[in-house]
């Protein structure tokens, strides 16, 4: 007899957090924050150069006062390391920014994110560290 | 009977780490990079603002280039999760650099730490993104 299912490995969870990155990136770029925000632990910290962590609320209100700007994301995961429900990836980012009037900025940087797996099975982004300038 | 040697527990490393922060600060204070050196897995990984992500060679020639600068820091560590050889830490830093003239500059900023045991028990730094600015 062979198992007719098998416990998630390793490598099952490194492909879910790739899913997870190319979903966050995918609803970003249509401007699903609803899809954003199950992406990401109640209690998840963003760290980015020179203002205050900031959580789920205060990101969603960024994310609303930018609802006109289209946010391409491409990226590179550099690393990852699964350590049973909690992992880290150590990501390159290149964001290519819309303005309504047609304005386009380019942006890049690294990014170290802890994801914590839900009792779901879900992955979720918990704390970021942001340095895409 | 009583175990006279008991494994580290979580709390053991979660103090251990404290220490290295606190080795980290005063080593660096003293000028003493040999020591610093010794907090930092081979192959670490530093992450900052604005430039390419660099590793142990790299941090040792600025250390040398700064040599006469003091460099006090502080730190707040906000968040401590050990699973088990590997750990993160969610850091406030702040530090004061003094210049050989005595001009003096003052930043601030939160880190965000991957760390790892050693098979000798100790911890080091593998990677860690820097958002002092």
């Amino acid at each position: 007899m062979t198992a007719t299912k098998a416990t998630p490995t390793k490598h099952d969870d490194e492909s879910a957090i790739r899913e997870l990155v190319d979903g966050w990136l995918a609803a970003t770029k249509n401007g699903d924050l609803d899809t954003v925000m199950t992406l990401m632990a109640d209690d998840v910290i963003f760290m980015v150069p020179g203002k205050e962590p900031f959580g789920k609320e205060e990101f969603a209100a960024q994310s609303k006062q930018m609802k006109n700007v289209k946010i391409e994301g491409k990226s590179d995961i550099k690393e990852i390391e699964v350590l049973g429900d909690r992992a880290w990836i150590r990501n390159y980012l290149q964001i290519l920014i819309t303005e309504p009037d047609g304005k386009t900025t380019q942006r890049s940087g690294y990014t170290l994110t802890i994801l914590r797996k839900n009792p779901d099975g879900n992955w979720v982004v918990a704390r970021d560290a942001n340095l895409v300038m």
